[in-house]
């Protein structure tokens, strides 16, 4: 069902790897007229939209101390340890990206530096929809946490009987978020952006959601408020070679295809057999999985590229810049260390996506949509503002004065000379 | 002309810091007609809008390399050295920001670690008009090399002659840019978007520029270019106290009033006499200003507020989220440590803008109009993406397994969970 390609160079692919048009046309209004709501009647807005489109009437906004600690009894305990080991690989990964860097005396009495300053108030998004997604939860809440943000505020759609699913509530706890908040699509969003009386407002927007959502986050960048990443359906590119375990490449393509029918699936392998037998077991894990239509329609649109070398592969991948990129082959190091243009890379024939999904350690929010050629993954940079600070003394303004005073006076900006002469 | 507020806390400060609104109305359509005629015709609509725009029929969009060379010719020793001596400041407190991350090993068998990849191909606007802003391409051009941006693209519009300031070009041939363009305006945008036979496709654009280059960024971003950050007027906040030379804090409140009209001017201090002194101080200085009547403008809108302690005049620097913060206080580094929202930090009484502005070392590439409140200056971050790798090994899947099947279980994503099994 994966329609092969035989390609040797760029221009054999560039066609080929054009990602589906994203369609918007009544999005753009439909979002306004919501924010146009939520700033007119607030909370009470919120409470309507919410039975409108989740189909539940709800008294209070905010999850209450009551629920989040009812959440963790109502888990398994298998669950609350799985949570908990993913938690502390998160943490450990993202712990280490937190970086002073030294101070720079760039001329004697001239001392330049930066400093990490978490973003003050945060938003978190996690959507609904059958499963809850609490592995996004740890992935934006641990990073806000080594941050440091002060507030951090988490909106997620109720269900039918009103209430959020308990690994949401109890791993929002764990990443020690106080302010819950059931409420989903882009009244959510409008709600972080403009504030109701229930609902802080916020200096940032996380999180994944449906078109609705998507283009909320738009028109929250439009009014100020800034934004994780752009966004667009999930995608894996796989390299595999004649080496790759055709039932494990199988099993990362589907893993990808599950996520809903849009999904991008590609794989790019330098050996025809591979193609076939990867082609083969395809279909026979799919046949055994309960989200089988899905997946089915995604592969509908995936594609498989035979190429005469694992470097053309390679050039290919950086070529496509996925969200995910998988490299299983034989030589899969050296590959990885060409990668120009890729959201996370998983090597060698023992890393799946899934880890990486869950619980390695790396975060899960990627740009995907081709976004990797200019966008990073969600990282603890994603939840702080670097400043910039510089400090002269006496010496250093001397030191510097002439070139200021000489730069200004050819921009012909004579006060910004002045502030240095007078000194 | 400065108006005085005086002021003990957020609710009294809260109205007078809303910046004013920033007018759009026909921009859009202007600008999507701009996009649509390069699209369409490609280089022969840029030199048509070079024509109309700039009054200047040009016949090769792109500099020579003589144009380069001969511009060290054209420029004054003095200027050039000047540009030197900053180059280098600037380059080694951009230097100072790369940084290789460790790798983690987050359980046994599962190695993570991030890598900085540079944005391949980037675009720097640089405007015209009365004066050549060179410095801007010293505070774009570093960063992209020592990033290693592989494609580096600078566009400028020509004056009347058809010819680019010499200053630029020497500050483009220091940096090492290779592509530099004769073009400016929506048009030079929608170029490094498109791409036209002689101006590359860019994958980032850098850069300040008038309200029709910032609405095609805006709508650059709408089409998947990343964009350096939003724009707005620039704007400085100074906090003094009695110890502060009123002509120090007047020159500085100057240098920012001369940038436009529409810029933002902001005083605050604990001593009423220090308003009284730098108000006079700022009349006195201001007659003598070339672009006096711009500075005067911008003065009508800037505010002085007499606070009761300098804490409280941080508060309210943070809650305004100033671009430039010039804190010329006894206490300065003391109050420095407190800043939770501000672009760049200026320490004490010699530190002044115009330093940074030029030649300290940092980059005057910053957020502004409350920007600064969740985006950060321009730096070796913003030319490049940090992609995540991960490595397990047979212990590691084995290691992680169990706690990826439950989660994925979890969350409903078979495949997901079976790709784990699997292997």
């Amino acid at each position: 069902m994966m329609k092969v390609f035989k390609v040797e160079e760029a221009k054999d692919w560039q066609g080929l790897l054009q990602r589906p048009a994203t369609q918007q046309k009544n999005l753009q209004s439909i979002v306004q007229g919501i924010y146009q709501k939520v700033t007119a009647n607030g909370d009470e807005a919120l409470k309507s939209f919410t039975a409108e489109f989740d189909g539940v009437q709800i008294d209070s906004l905010r999850v209450s101390r009551a629920e989040i600690n009812e959440a963790g009894k109502l888990l398994d305990n298998s669950l609350k340890k799985a949570i908990q080991v993913a938690a502390a690989n998160i943490e450990k990964f993202h712990a280490n990206q937190v970086n002073e860097e030294a101070k720079v005396t760039t001329m004697p009495g001239v001392y330049c530096w930066r400093k990490s300053i978490p973003i003050q108030k945060v938003g978190l998004y996690i959507p609904g929809g059958s499963a809850p997604l609490f592995s996004t939860v740890l992935m934006l809440g641990i990073p806000a946490k080594i941050a440091g943000s002060k507030k951090v505020v988490l909106c997620t759609p109720p269900n039918k009987e009103g209430k959020i699913h308990p690994a949401i509530l109890f791993t929002a706890a764990l990443c020690g978020i106080q302010h819950i908040y059931k409420v989903g699509g882009a009244q959510a969003i409008a709600a972080m952006v403009e504030g109701t009386d229930t609902i802080p407002a916020v200096q940032k927007i996380f999180g994944p959601g449906n078109s609705f959502v998507t283009e909320a986050k738009i028109q929250a960048q439009q009014k100020g408020v800034a934004i994780d990443m752009p966004a667009g359906p999930s995608e894996v590119l796989v390299i595999a070679d004649e080496n790759a375990d055709a039932s494990f490449v199988a099993a990362d393509l589907l893993s990808q295809a599950e996520h809903g029918p849009d999904s991008q699936v590609i794989l790019v392998t330098n050996n025809e057999e591979t193609a076939k037998k990867v082609s083969i077991e395809v279909k026979k894990q799919l046949d055994a999985l309960p989200r089988k239509e899905i997946a089915a329609q995604a592969l509908e649109n995936s594609k498989t590229f035979v190429v005469p070398s694992l470097y053309v592969a390679l050039e290919l991948s950086n070529d496509y810049a996925p969200e995910h990129l998988i490299i299983n082959t034989l030589n899969a190091d050296a590959l990885a260390e060409e990668v120009e243009q890729a959201g996370s890379v998983f090597i060698g024939s023992w890393s799946c996506e899934s880890a990486g999904d869950y619980a390695s350690g790396t975060n899960h929010t990627l740009p995907t949509y081709g976004f990797a050629s200019a966008y990073s993954g969600v990282s603890i940079d994603s939840f702080v503002k670097k400043v910039t600070y510089q400090k002269l003394s006496e010496e250093g303004i001397k030191n510097i004065g002439s070139t200021v005073e000489i730069m200004a006076e050819a921009e012909e900006l004579f006060a910004h000379k002045n502030a240095v002469t007078l000194r």
